[in-house]
């Protein structure tokens, strides 16, 4: 006998989170399709050296890599970018440029499992690539927006910052090679507090005065034109940083014109990654604080170095849809379906199974969700399974039923009963 | 620099496969939810152990199988149907029986890769577990009739077989140890043809004129009523022989009443895998003959015998998406989606693009799929873009349409072109 069970940090998903997980999927893709985005798949299994030059070093300990039957060294993919990366370079003279794609997948890390952390997820991620234009950078932020407010969020921000503006400042302060230790210590600021990153900073060798300085340029923050005339003294000093805030008024202003209210500017935002080279972002639910971002992204325009040449800039961000799902089900977010109808047919004897799919079809056929209590068990077990099953009608099919063409349409929520004498009056008085 | 390249028998899908395939899995859903099947989900990894005991020789030598990193004997799933028996053990106090699920996902198999068959593909499974009933054999044949209708391919044929059937035949020719031998055998005949299977049946000690009853007893085959009559002259020789008929002669009824009208019976369909106990079947394009079963499944009556002594039995099927979209993709299968306009803004300088942004935003308020072209590139190349990509109307937004609210809108398909003077007419011109 085996023990029926999951490795650590891998989880089934029962009904109430993964109809959840397709509603919210089903309304992202008809969002990204409404830009023109299009779904493209890449496989959950790839060769290793593929995955590990883009992954941080962090990233290549947590990978699942194996030796396959033939030998090959291969990984499950830690994230669905770095595969569109390799995607872009082998297929790109079947690509239109520039290429707007969508993919919704699982991706595995074997981190430490904790609350919330799992070792495989689902991510849901959306990019334009063949394109350096502020426009992209836009929609992307115009489609995290959107996705949000059709679940009927509205307590989110999406927080935005512009790696030119970081590096800018640093390289005036003379602290250009050290521009990417530096970034990793700021990411950890929501985590970690102000006094530890400023011991961080010291420890790999930033000096007092230039760490106030810093500590003070990452706590400017703020909604729009207001936090622009809080940025502006800051301009001048390098022409990189100079870049990037005017690359961040531009974005401002693009999306306002699209109607995005929840845009919040943080310099404090870095994004561990390496590969970002401009425009970063992340999401967060303001009452799920502690879930962190739960869409986070930004410009990557040397994402296909490794793989190429040829350069495809691109910009892109990644929902994480299972702490997404879990902050839905916190919310009791109830899924409106109005479109379908459930109703239950029981039958009373074995010679009611033949009408009762007969039935059922023509139901289904007119819309209507119809399941069969697959026996004619008992009434009372019957009922029983359609109120745990919350289902709202029940017909009963009985000896009587059999032999006419009327039926009896409970009313499971206000137990109310209804005698019907032919399928289309069923349908009417379903409706 | 690394090549971009993706392991042997693991494919990209471009976007024309992608969204034929994301097409049919949200028909599929519908049609399941009509029914009353929930989705699942279980991870793609599971404990080796809890994999290999259910599966074949054959699938134990295909599989993914590797230590991970804290020494645990793990395994890429293979299928969507062991896993579940695993899901409906672990939660079976979550779950109300009886339970339907649906699960799509993508299985691993390290077979030799050849044309059509990959190492990762893609299944779409649908049970009903925790009753014998015939209604529920019923309803998995109802479901896949509709599957495929629903794809608008009529040349389809179901073929349905019952293993006690052909255990109680074997069992009357006094061959009850070397059933599960011969079914394996009897499945190859599609493939290897009437000789080489007489031939491998000789091999396992099959004598002459066994043989040739065995072989005259699996040509049977014939829609309805016809079948049931030519099956008749076996009747009592075996009990559970005679079992099996009345049980596929309920089904017949039962899926009669619903409409199905694809069904075949069939005595060579058997199945290779060791669990099935009852009702078996597969499903083949009459026109993609070498494409073999796209749907294929049965009852299972013990599959959770070696997670618990509880049993749950059930019935169900698994269609094979990758196969099925090949299929759609070689019958140029045109998926109407007439709900959404598509619709391209060519934005002509920089100072245009907020304005593209608003529009856009307006449009897909609207209901109007809408690209903006992200850079003020070239008329030229923009259009070109937007034929390429099968847009159908385009907005040109120069100089002249940023002072007035007008706009030039252009039809590519029959190269007409529209002056428009307010975002509302835009809107109503294109419905």
């Amino acid at each position: 006998m085996i023990e029926a069970r999951t490795l650590s940090g891998f989880n089934d998903k029962l009904p109430n989170e993964a109809i959840l997980k397709e509603y919210t999927t089903n309304l992202f893709r008809e969002i990204f399709k409404s830009f023109g985005f299009m779904p493209i798949e890449t496989p959950h299994l790839e060769y290793a050296d593929v995955l590990i030059k883009q992954g941080s070093e962090e990233i290549q300990k947590e990978l699942y890599r194996f030796r396959d039957n033939g030998n090959r060294d291969v990984a499950l993919r830690f994230d669905l970018t770095v595969p569109f990366a390799r995607f872009a370079i082998q297929h790109k003279n079947e690509l239109s440029m520039p290429f707007r794609r969508y993919s919704i997948g699982n991706v595995f890390r074997g981190e430490r499992a904790q609350k919330g952390r799992y070792r495989e997820f689902t991510q849901c991620d959306f990019d334009i690539i063949g394109t350096k234009s502020g426009s992209s950078d836009a929609e992307i932020i115009e489609v995290i927006d959107l996705c949000f407010k059709a679940l009927k969020i509205d307590n989110f921000q999406i927080s935005i910052n512009n790696r030119k503006i970081m590096n800018g400042y640093f390289r005036y302060l003379e602290l250009e090679s050290e521009i990417e230790s530096i970034l990793r210590v700021v990411d950890k600021l929501d985590k970690i507090g102000v006094e530890k990153v400023k011991e961080e900073l010291e420890a790999i060798g930033i000096s007092g005065s230039k760490c106030d300085l810093i500590m003070e340029f990452i706590s400017l923050k703020g909604y729009g034109l207001k936090f622009f005339e809080n940025l502006s003294r800051f301009k001048g000093l390098d022409s990189e940083l100079d870049l990037g805030i005017e690359e961040l008024r531009e974005l401002n202003s693009t999306i306002c014109a699209a109607d995005v209210r929840n845009a919040y500017y943080d310099l404090s935002i870095a994004r561990g990654l390496g590969y970002y080279t401009g425009l970063v972002y992340e999401t967060k639910l303001l009452d799920f604080h502690s879930l962190g971002s739960l869409c986070s992204g930004g410009r990557y325009d040397n994402l296909t170095q490794n793989f190429s040449k040829e350069s495809y800039p691109g910009v892109g961000a990644s929902i994480g849809i299972d702490r997404l799902v879990f902050a839905l089900l916190e919310m009791k977010t109830k899924i409106e379906d109005q479109s379908s109808i459930s109703l239950m047919i029981a039958p009373m004897s074995a010679q009611a199974i033949e009408k009762a799919h007969k039935v059922a079809s023509y139901l289904r056929k007119n819309g209507v969700q119809t399941e069969i209590y697959p026996e004619p068990a008992k009434i009372k077990k019957q009922l029983s399974f359609a109120n745990k099953r919350g289902i709202k009608y029940v017909i009963l099919l009985g000896e009587d039923e059999l032999k006419s063409e009327s039926f009896t349409l409970k009313n499971l929520e206000d137990s109310s009963q209804k005698s019907i004498t032919s399928l289309d009056e069923l349908v009417d008085s379903l409706r």
